[in-house]
């Protein structure tokens, strides 16, 4: 298979861009990659983005994006997966590479979330879930994630103060991060008496409704080589998907969507967890990032908790995860995401990242997911110069 | 580059299709294709819809699809293009397996209009135009179309006559098409003194509203030969966007996209126009048809109504073209579609169109757009046996 490289990276702050369109968001993200990577023609064009149709009354974004963006004629392709949009949107970007039909491929992610009030945003993420059996019938996913947490809490005592830990250590990572929605430190204490949402997760559990862009520009590694800086390569790619439907699975405390995308992003690498840096993972809420942290193989099931209290996964610590401040502290524009996950990737296999730098990063792994666990894509990236 | 054969296809009868669901619906249609090709287990799925998101409240269609069709933990994507969704998923489908990510890859195309009424089903349409510049002022696609016919007549005297005998012809071959959803005969007369809806179209100028879905799979070469009869092999694609706002064109008479794409998918596959046997095209509206029989270069701009009326594009015609009836009168779900115009033109290739049988079928381009030509997907495909 084709080795593809990833040698441009950029994004726009995220926040409430009140100010900014649709498609201004993705172009800016966008230029500023081509900037980086020093291209200014691209030949392919992915976009993720979860409902530009319930968010901005805006389809066919891959056009209007390749329009605005200086690249007319340029094919360009929408993909969707719930929150998952943006690791999809990096996957078909790599194939466009990997089968020969494109050089320079620009893989977007974008969502535009506070053009419609809180409770039309919620109605358009329920959508992510199974309308007919879920969404339906009034469940939202704050309340599809607190079933999780609180039977992730009856099996294996994992504990309020655990789940919290880990909104402490986003944010912690989130404060040095320039581009992040919510650069702000919390205390346990803080966390732990914020607002109820949906028993056990309280407000400050929960990541935001967020504006944003992010961009990576994929191309042969041959062209890679050329460029005499730094750069990543994709080594390893796991996509897989399961009930959208969370009464339908076997057990609710494993998310055997991401068991799979990592086992099959692994083996394609030839890597074991044990050989990997650091992870972004998708902490839609903290219970996410528990059991993600047990899916991917990190720790037992069971063990996520008291290991984010050790420190396990700080910035310290042996295995960092979310470095970037996660969905939590840098924000949730959901089609964005998983594209600003290898954002983060790249910066630090470049040693780039600044305050939040992982020492000796050299093998990442991005995690995105969609729904309850529905859909994950997981990406192993390797540095290379 | 690998070569890429079509092995199985399948498609729903189209229709208002009150008793079956999005889900049912897409599930029909890939059970009848993996049936067809004798396949129960696939590697990688690809759906071409719209907006499940304003048909249906429904996005993360990859995953639902997957989990109902019995193919739980299979990477599945969802891609959109507005109306040229279809295609599009197969051109993702294509790049699964020559990426060497998959070996059998089903690309479903799918979409569920009658869930809404007519207004919000126009008004979900307009979300493949520019919301900022087009929708919120109140047009909507049969008044773009509406206008590029005004334009056609003025410029080269193109005649409602003409723009009927498309509608003719169409449903000529329709009637001939068991999954049709107006499988009747028109008169010249009765077309051209239907009812008014932007001027110069009328009803009968324009493609329904529907409910349906196509599906085809792909796999490498290799496989194909294995089985022991006839199948097609994708030599050409040419996928290429345009400005999504009409406005914003040079020139509203020219289908520049299709032009391009037209132009793409030929030089990949080694051919001329010459060479090919027959289209299915793009015909939303029948001036759409006369547009892009000018832009892939079978006759010369402001020719095509002529040409239409001497049975250049008849089913006995040199060039037949919509040999399934169309958009016009097969139907037109719009994710569905650009699948549709493969698994038709498969059909052909193999020689099983039964009464709407192309003699001497070779060679087939299938010619899907987005929006008012904001984007366009078009595939060449070649009978081997």
């Amino acid at each position: 298979m084709k080795e593809v490289a990833i040698i441009g990276i950029g994004m726009t702050d995220w926040g409430e861009l009140w100010e900014k369109s649709l498609r201004d968001i993705s172009v800016e993200a966008a230029l500023k990659c081509l900037d980086d990577a020093g291209v200014s023609k691209v030949d392919a064009i992915t976009i993720g983005c979860m409902s530009g149709g319930l968010f901005n009354a805006q389809e066919h974004l891959g056009s209007l994006v390749a329009d605005y963006l200086g690249q007319r004629f340029v094919p360009a392709t929408r993909v969707e997966s719930a929150c998952a949009s943006g690791g999809l949107a990096v996957k078909t970007a790599y194939m466009e590479v990997a089968s020969g039909l494109a050089e320079y491929a620009l893989a977007i992610g974008v969502e535009k979330m506070t053009d419609v009030d809180g409770n039309e945003a919620t109605y358009a993420l329920a959508t992510a879930a199974d309308q007919d059996y879920e969404a339906f019938h009034g469940i939202t996913f704050p309340g599809l994630y607190a079933m999780m947490a609180k039977a992730h809490m009856k099996k294996y005592g994992t504990t309020l103060e655990q789940l919290s830990q880990v909104t402490v250590k986003n944010h912690d990572n989130g404060s040095l991060n320039p581009h992040a929605q919510f650069p702000c430190k919390f205390t346990l204490e803080q966390v732990m008496n914020s607002t109820m949402v949906a028993d056990p997760l309280r407000l400050l559990h929960c990541s935001p409704i967020t504006d944003g862009g992010a961009a990576v520009l994929l191309a042969p590694v041959e062209i890679a080589k050329k460029l005499n800086k730094p750069y990543a390569v994709i080594t390893g790619i796991g996509h897989a998907t399961d009930t959208i439907a969370l009464a339908q699975r076997k057990d609710i405390l494993k998310l055997e969507v991401v068991e799979q995308a990592a086992q099959r992003a692994l083996k394609m690498a030839g890597k074991t967890i044990k050989d990997v840096s650091f992870a972004e993972v998708h902490d839609c809420f903290t219970i996410a990032e528990i059991m993600v942290m047990e899916a991917i193989g990190l720790v037992e099931p069971g063990k996520a908790g008291p290991a984010v209290m050790d420190g396990l996964t700080a910035l310290t610590g042996k295995f960092p995860i979310n470095p970037s401040g996660g969905l939590k502290s840098k924000g949730h524009p959901v089609g964005a995401t998983g594209v600003a996950q290898v954002v983060e990737a790249v910066a630090q296999l470049r040693g780039e990242a600044g305050k939040r730098q992982v020492k000796n990063a050299r093998i990442a792994m991005t995690q995105n997911m969609g729904g309850s666990g529905g859909s994950s894509i997981i990406h192993i990236l390797e540095a290379r110069s």
